[in-house]
């Protein structure tokens, strides 16, 4: 029943990742930091870039502090920097107890039952995060009585904001609670700031920043756009070319008609790759500098596309999907977080 | 540097899968395909469900044709069935095929270049796939010259329906047009419907069906809803719960505002899991048979619940989130498809 398998099975999608491009926005992030350091957000996979390889990348350049949500994912890493390096936003649960204490890495703490199961189990050093007002995860204001942080010895003493990519008062009601909550907390670092929040100055900076997205090419905030670039380049191979004769449907359900004949090119790739539906008819690649337009609906495993302008183009070819985040989410309706999240284990990456 | 993990890391999320249910609608497949034999789409992992226990499964139920896509997908259920009963959709690029030669597993041929790269490798038997009208992968009708694919030794001779979940024209002329392509053409079996396709009635279902998304639960014509059950069922793990006042805004960009004081419970799930930003503010959730609501934006890693009738939750509890494909497709505006194959490898899959 075992077939023995002599040979490997190469991916029909493939991932350019732009590994210059990742250290000039984690600079740029830096200097925006101003006096702060600037760690960085690698959970799911480092957005869907590969956590190991961004990891080694940012260490050598110099960030010390990464941060996950899954103790799988802080395992994923945990041979490639120190382990007190790691923060594990999700903090700890029960059945995370064995596991955490044995790690080295650190929890991030986020209600008062995870403290007392920390202390309880004299965990070490850790993190603690106040909610400040985003109302998702952390410990509120109202909760620090006056004990019950007595005893940790914590580390980074973090908040979230809710609301950085837009200019509200939100953003500062949570800088104002923040403090307060801090001036009664003895840790040792203080850590507000994500992406967007980095461009809202040197009053939300404090001394460490935790950018994700941008350090991937998402634009947090329009001053950004001029200094962040994008990473990912998706890239995909042709299966097929074929000459369409006038009036052809093209895909499921026929949402797409050749209104001449037309050159059609079948891609290896689809939404089980990440690339979802909201692709269809309107998302776009490049071939040699020759865009051609996706057409028809898109399947699991297939796009179709409008080769009428690429001529060069031949089965085997690989093609490179436009993937400006800022334009595939106005095209596709998917944030650009889900845009990177989604690209998943089927691609082969390839650092350029 | 490397640090020695002596601890499995426990996820938070999981699916449970009602191995029943997949039976049950393997069954009911079966029957309705009359006197065809009743294969199984296994693409994309089986369609997120899990591909080596769904074959496992569905292998003892009598199933011995298993379609996957990519030859990396063959390779992972290689060792659960013999390779003979794996049919690689996508066919075989030439980088394919120390692979392809070596495993096994038979190609669907889908172009006149993969054909001469088969028949000059002398790769043995084969499928070939027709393009009957949904124009999107296969040799169509016009590229069988007189002699393309002699020489082949051809178990499936297939096509693939474009509009099976639709009552239009395109139905019946691509039954006539694949009729005609395989008169002229020697293989052992035909196959043409996918699960929507076994609901078009026998003239359809010729000598093998190829269901793939109601294998797992979707609902691919109306006419299937008493006959196909709910497979998977994701849960996740309540990471925190706490009372916020009246007014507070919850989650990011403050998309939910509470009217009165409300019980919120916070649960390790995200866009990043496959929960994708559509279900915000839109998606519910059981615990117990109780009903909570998600309230606000789902955030990468995290969902918020309103958790105000739910007394009895604790943090560590596991919720399960209702995902019926026809009413998570309407909440959250995704196809069933990517509900499906959005579900990704963070989830521990558990077979109940």
């Amino acid at each position: 029943m075992t077939n023995s398998v002599k040979a490997d099975a190469p991916s029909p999608v493939r991932l350019h990742l732009d590994g210059e491009a990742l250290l000039s926005n984690y600079k740029a992030l830096s200097k925006a930091s101003g006096a702060a350091t600037t760690g960085a957000a690698v959970k799911a996979n480092g957005y869907g870039v590969g956590a190991r390889e961004v990891v080694s990348r940012l260490s050598k350049a110099g960030c010390r502090d990464f941060f996950v949500a899954h103790w799988s994912e802080a395992v994923a890493i945990a041979d490639v920097v120190p382990a007190d390096q790691i923060s594990v936003l999700n903090g700890v649960g029960e059945a995370d107890m064995p596991l955490a204490l044995s790690l080295g890495a650190r929890p991030m703490l986020n209600s008062p039952t995870q403290v007392v199961r920390w202390k309880q189990a004299g965990g070490g050093r850790c993190h603690v995060m106040i909610d400040s007002g985003i109302n998702r995860l952390g410990i509120g204001p109202e909760q620090l009585g006056e004990d019950l942080l007595d005893g940790l010895d914590i580390d980074v003493l973090a908040s979230h904001l809710a609301s950085a990519d837009e200019d509200v008062a939100q953003n500062g009601e949570q800088l104002e609670a923040f403090r307060q909550a801090a001036a009664g907390v003895s840790g040792e670092r203080l850590s507000f700031a994500n992406s967007a929040g980095i461009m809202l100055g040197r009053d939300y900076h404090f001394d460490l920043t935790r950018p994700g997205l941008s350090l991937y090419g998402g634009i947090a905030r329009p001053e950004m756009t001029s200094i962040i670039k994008q990473v990912v380049f998706p890239q995909a191979q042709v299966l097929q070319i074929r000459k369409m004769p006038a009036g052809s449907p093209i895909g499921y359900n026929a949402t797409y008609r050749c209104e001449a004949a037309k050159r059609v090119a079948t891609v290896s790739l689809g939404y089980a790759d990440g690339y979802l539906r909201g692709f269809s008819n309107s998302g776009t690649v490049e071939f040699q500098e020759t865009a051609m337009p996706v057409i028809g609906r898109v399947s699991m495993d297939l796009v179709t596309l409008d080769a009428d302008n690429a001529e060069n183009l031949r089965e085997g070819d690989w093609i490179t999907i436009d993937y400006n985040l800022r334009e595939a989410s106005q095209i596709s309706g998917l944030s650009p977080y889900e845009l990177l999240t989604g690209l998943n284990s089927r691609f082969d990456r390839f650092w350029i």
